[in-house]
């Protein structure tokens, strides 16, 4: 039986492949619980300092698999839900950065989403489609999409469900780059590359907190926050180290996350 | 004695137009009390799944009536206010769609952006005007526009008060699509349609009020919200259809909302 | 001693220079306060309609002072805060512009986004920088940021440090106009003056107050609030002289912020 998620390391970056390519890598259960495993490690271990998470094949992928939508229609499905809530990408102290290769539907676009940052292929796929199976905004869509691309192109794309092109997704603020298809892996690695080189773990780690908690507070809220986190930075290794290495017009050597 | 608000169904869309093409359709009381009655029947007639609103002749809405504001300035003006908010079109269950076909100040502007949807032509006139007037940013819109367009161009349009054509207005955020003016009708009418043939008139309802809603909660609240609105979903025939239908490959015949 | 921060009315626009371009106009305590103390003289002077922010020589603002930066580092910095925190740009009642002419690098950037509106040199090097010292995102940066350009985009910017220019940086949002450098200050000083002459000083005062503060309030008290908001306008004289100005088709005389 092959893998359900494929993994490997490379010089700090993490890549994570979701691997059922036949079916466009449609989700499952037990995909999903692979994928969030291998997160947890990635957050464990320090050898890691960005994640790409890219599909097998024509689709990064598709939504829920066709089998589950079915069982759930009959009521037939048997559900064991992970403890851990789809978001979850958004709680780990690494950056999160999707590939998207092709297809992105449904489930597909909650998980794309909920990384930190997205690259997709000019010519992928995209659609909400939830409308159009008489299902909802899932999982949170219906406040990440409102903050990356604002109220109304969130409604049009959740209340038409239509497909439109990784390089519209691009236009409409779902991705931070479209790139040809061909060059999606190496750009989207050269970028997590460069964090992992030129970014503070524990920067990475508390900018990331700040951005997706900062949603909930006020303005004068953040700011308090933000100077008790600048003051703790400066206690750290990695500040020491990156104005010495801003001074000395030299690449940083950051200590891996603790 | 015309028809203040325009009203004509066809084909599950309900067109609603502005009637006062003399003043551009300023706005008054009596006019705005028949726009959201025609709403309010709309949400219970299940043969209406989308809803479009414009303005007959040159203007879409230029803002409240020279009378009106001439009376207020005057105190001699006799207002029996609307219990209905403003922001009422939010609130129905169906999208509503603004086709912004001429001049949209002030007042104007604020009921096109309550809508869910914004089409414009591309050389309709756009302006918040208020600071012009004395004004300040009247219903909501200090809370829309930055969900919109972000908050620098928010202050931008409403500190300034200056004029913007409707291509300008889709390219910061206003509108979802700016086309030649005489093809604006044709064009939101064909919107409409495709969500009244493939969107599940329950879907849109639930996904609607997340949208709007899930501005005041936390990420963690909206997913479980999701959540417990996916199962919920998962028990009403617009699901079995939306399925069938995609599994089917044949346009879905979703139940009007109930 | 040349002064820190130069300070020059015309016409109703103040414009005040941040004065060290020998260091970039790096951010000092006493830079700091001079400038605040600068503003805190607009806000209670009646010639004041609207401020403009910008940098003497090839940079606005670096960040930090070496120095500063140093002497944190060594733990010798002797500090003294200003009670006024860097957002206090936000609560003044006059809009601030910033005049980006050159380098706008980690707090120049917090120093440049808590202005109300930024106009920027095309070729003015941006970077937030933070995560490439070992630091944080600071003084409200991660709350100001989403709201300014969506999640992804500032994630991006937040995460990398990676230097943009000026014409990304108004691609991105971050700034409403990008302009060649040498007709940065123009640009931005006529802008501020059409502010001055066409825009009710009352008007942009409760404008700005409920742009930045209907970010922590519902949709239905934002309306509320500007409901209450509008019947005071109506009795300001600002409110009188903004309609006739209209209907009498000439330029406005609204007095000054009281």
């Amino acid at each position: 039986m092959s893998e359900l998620v494929l993994s490997e390391i490379d010089q700090g970056v993490l890549t994570l492949t979701f691997n059922r390519p036949e079916r466009l890598n449609a989700w499952t259960d037990a995909l999903g619980r692979r994928y969030f495993d291998l997160l947890a490690e990635a957050e464990r271990n320090p050898d890691v300092r960005a994640v790409v998470v890219t599909g097998a094949g024509r689709g990064f992928c598709s939504g829920a698999d066709f089998e589950t939508l079915g069982a759930l229609r009959d009521g037939t499905y048997d559900h064991t839900p992970d403890p851990r809530p789809a978001t979850y990408p958004t709680t780990i102290g690494k950056p999160v950065i999707a590939a998207v290769n092709g297809a992105c539907a449904g489930l597909g676009m909650v998980h794309a989403l909920v990384c930190d940052l997205v690259f997709t292929a000019e010519d992928a796929k995209w659609t909400t489609a939830f409308a159009r199976r008489g299902l909802i905004a899932e999982y949170g869509l219906a406040w990440i999409l409102p903050r990356l691309i604002g109220q109304q192109r969130a409604l049009d794309i959740l209340l038409s469900g239509r497909v439109f092109t990784g390089a519209e997704a691009r236009e409409l603020g779902l991705a931070v780059r479209a790139v040809p298809g061909d060059r999606l892996l190496d750009e989207t690695w050269a970028y997590a590359r460069e964090l992992a080189v030129h970014s503070s773990p524990a920067s990475m780690a508390v900018i990331k907190r700040q951005a997706w908690r900062d949603w909930d507070v006020t303005l004068a809220e953040s700011e308090k926050a933000a100077v008790a986190e600048m003051l703790a930075s400066f206690g750290r290794p990695d500040f020491a180290e990156g104005v010495s290495a801003f001074l000395e017009r030299r690449p940083p050597r950051f200590p891996p996350l603790g």
